[in-house]
């Protein structure tokens, strides 16, 4: 399986039936926690990508680590796939089902385990959100950055080591969670990491599973890093002839080591897309959303560095916005951005890519891929990390359309591989599921590939851990 | 070996001499650049740890990723331990040759293999260390600022997860690698990473490396993020009339989000220490050493915010820095520290501890280990990464009195048992090597040593990287 696996051919894979006495032992535990009701199967067998549903056999609602446990050791012993499920956002096909088994619902973890302000950190059940999270702590005057845009989980997050706006600043779940408590594929119970800030204790369990997307074990609580809320927030959109300018910019900002909180692009057709949907009266051409943390002076200073890079790039209608209404109408355009892309062709899927290059490279990349998407004429927007290189060009595709999916997926491999060309990663968030296990390949290589192989066969030898993702068997 | 190695009591394994033809065919191979000689393993065969030397069968000064690679499949083929060897300036006896091999010295890999300074990345070969590094792109407005204090090499830094001075604000070799090219334990080279900013592209292997020590393959080049040099530095002491009240003043500056650069602590007996040692002419009191980055007017307002909580907490004779000149002399109290410590009793030796606590406890932590060996006796100081939770009690004991040793162990493991039971670590940045193997149990938990070292196993089945470090076999 080293060729990409676009998301209109979905591999064949070996069903895996759970034998009738693990059923009924299961359903015996868990009562009305366990169903093998169609609809629920469906709602675990998809994410948010374009893949066919591809349901489990079986779904259980476990309410803690313990539970977890006794499920992951009945599917040990009979070697069933075992496929943790948080909110259901992920987008490249890792909740597929495609060996059947048991879906893991842990949504109803939603249990703050430890909240320590004093020590800014906090343990929370796999389940909760991140919006539940900041809820809350709201009254300890700290936050939880990281902010995918979707309102994911928190297991979900660092088992696919997200990350989104926010992260130019306050890094991805790979430099925020501090530690995990994991069911093993042998269904044990360990803990990983320490409440302390650093450690030199051994090899590094907690990056380990931030981003094995389940397939070594199920997260069932994370321990994460909090930040004191900034005294001081102003946010910013800022208008530009062409993306050229909008990016360029961007490479300046970060380049000078301006603290930029968050520097997020939104193209024209994103931009076309929101006033539509949310009647923002946006100027509709490339913009950048910008967000800026600290004290006011500091704030303030940030502002004006940025400010007048941008006026040398051609910036224009420079929007500012320091109450926290305010703010909210700006990041509303970019919050809504994925559904009103979507929205602009109904009934289309989107096709969505999520290369991350060196900042140096980024105007390279977005400049080929989007004379690439203007010559096929399929149509597409752009929204973007751009503080971070990374960036996401959904392609627009009439659902059922395979001529217009493989387009776009032809487009979405010869992006990945100007990415790598460019010594960056064909997926900078979203991760690897069953769309990019091809490109894993290409940019890692063999040797490295081989190596997270027999990490995965020496941690899970019977495969039981959402089998099928990542890298082949 | 689930119990503490103390360093009065090196276990005993199994010697695995290389065979007569392996030993031709390196020399052949190397030349000059191989040796038995005497002097050179037993430099090779110790660290600054107070363990008894302990030499490899062989030295072999390796100057490429190929030529490493050659020496691991020749040991590969034949079973013979591989511990590679950057400055020798580890802690806790991780280049001690336990079961004899192969030293793999790779001080001449210094290389600077690529420098982009508009993606703020560079490249280097393993024996680079950050004192050449920060040297070699002093003209591009960068600086790379892990600072562990010995003059390291930055392979030995990602193997050891080290940190130091400035991680409070830059974070440790965890978070500013980037990519790593790898020597596996099969001789085969693999590169883990790529140079953007982010990824969320399969297993975590470059993390997997950071920290490992050794015992997964050999690290032959490091990709690492670079910084702007900040606009403004600014450095300050400040003296206190007790511990609690330095390390009060700093839990606050870390609760109320300061972005300081560097937060140290240093106890009276190490005050005392530099005076003798540099004539430094400093107030003989517990006192803290702090350093900030950022615009003028961030540093500016960093310090006064600094000196009011400072000041609160009884803080006294505050004296500023901002000129290179005038901070080298405040940082070479500092620097010297270690030195100047065990010069106040010449021909003794040091027990270093490492422990690391959530921010909170810190004060807990110190005051109870500040008293248990006040009431030994035996002489001591302390000097700390404070802003991080991680600071260092080293305990001066005669050489080669077993009683002393004995003692300071004793309340290492004391201090080990408190961190743990605090939620800290018992190794902040200096790592397991053998003195820690017994405390990483008591930490981390069966479970989780289980699975590092199914990992391990995995990984290099001949059990040839670096042997008989982090866990037993």
């Amino acid at each position: 399986m080293n060729a990409p696996v676009p998301t209109h051919v979905l591999p064949q894979f070996e069903l895996r039936p759970a034998p009738e006495a693990m059923l009924s032992a299961l359903k015996a535990s868990f009562g009305a926690r366990f169903t093998t009701a169609a609809a629920v199967r469906e709602q675990h067998g998809r994410d948010e990508s374009p893949y066919p549903t591809t349901p489990p056999e079986v779904v259980v609602f476990c309410e803690s680590t313990e539970e977890v446990a006794a499920v992951v050791r009945l599917a040990s012993e009979h070697s069933i796939p075992v496929i943790p499920y948080g909110t259901g956002s992920s987008l490249e096909g890792h909740l597929l089902a495609v060996q059947g088994g048991i879906s893991v619902d842990v949504s109803g973890m939603t249990g703050i385990v430890r909240l320590n302000p004093e020590d800014l950190t906090v343990t929370v059940q796999a389940g909760v959100t991140r919006e539940q999270l900041n809820r809350e702590i709201r009254d300890t005057g700290l936050f939880f950055p990281i902010d995918p845009g979707a309102n994911a989980s928190l297991g979900g997050m660092a088992a696919t080591r997200a990350s989104g706006t926010n992260a130019v600043r306050y890094g991805t779940m790979r430099e925020n969670v501090l530690g995990l408590t994991v069911v093993t594929a042998s269904g044990e119970v360990i803990h990983t990491g320490t409440r302390a800030r650093k450690s030199s204790a051994g090899y590094d369990l907690t990056r380990l599973f931030v981003g094995s997307e389940g397939t070594l074990g199920v997260i069932t609580e994370v321990t994460l890093k909090l930040y004191p809320l900034p005294e001081a927030v102003s946010a910013a959109i800022c208008h530009f002839a062409d993306i050229a300018a909008a990016v360029n910019t961007t490479i300046q900002i970060i380049q000078l080591g301006v603290p930029i909180a968050r520097c997020e692009l939104l193209d024209v057709n994103a931009v076309r897309a929101v006033n539509a949907q949310s009647k923002l009266g946006l100027r509709e051409s490339p913009m950048l959303l910008m967000e800026f943390h600290g004290s006011p002076a500091s704030v303030r200073e940030q502002a004006e560095t940025v400010q007048s890079v941008a006026t040398e790039m051609g910036g224009e209608d420079f929007e500012w916005a320091s109450t926290p209404e305010e703010r909210t109408r700006l990041w509303t355009a970019r919050h809504k951005a994925y559904f009103a892309g979507m929205q602009t062709n109904p009934g289309c899927r989107s096709v969505t890519t999520d290369t991350c290059v060196p900042i140096s490279r980024l105007a390279e990349i977005i400049d080929a891929s989007v004379a690439d998407a203007d010559a096929t004429g399929l149509p597409y927007y752009i929204v973007g990390h751009v503080g971070d290189g990374n960036f996401h060009l959904a392609y627009l595709v009439k659902d059922g359309d395979a001529g217009e999916r493989a387009l776009a997926e032809a487009m979405s491999e010869r992006m990945v591989r100007r990415a790598i060309a460019l010594e960056g990663t064909c997926t900078g968030e979203h991760g690897i599921g069953l769309h990019k296990m091809g490109f894993l390949v290409e940019e890692a290589g063999e040797g490295a590939v081989a190596m997270m192989r027999a990490v995965k066969r020496a941690l899970d030898p019977k495969n039981i851990m959402n089998p099928g993702k990542i890298f082949a068997w």
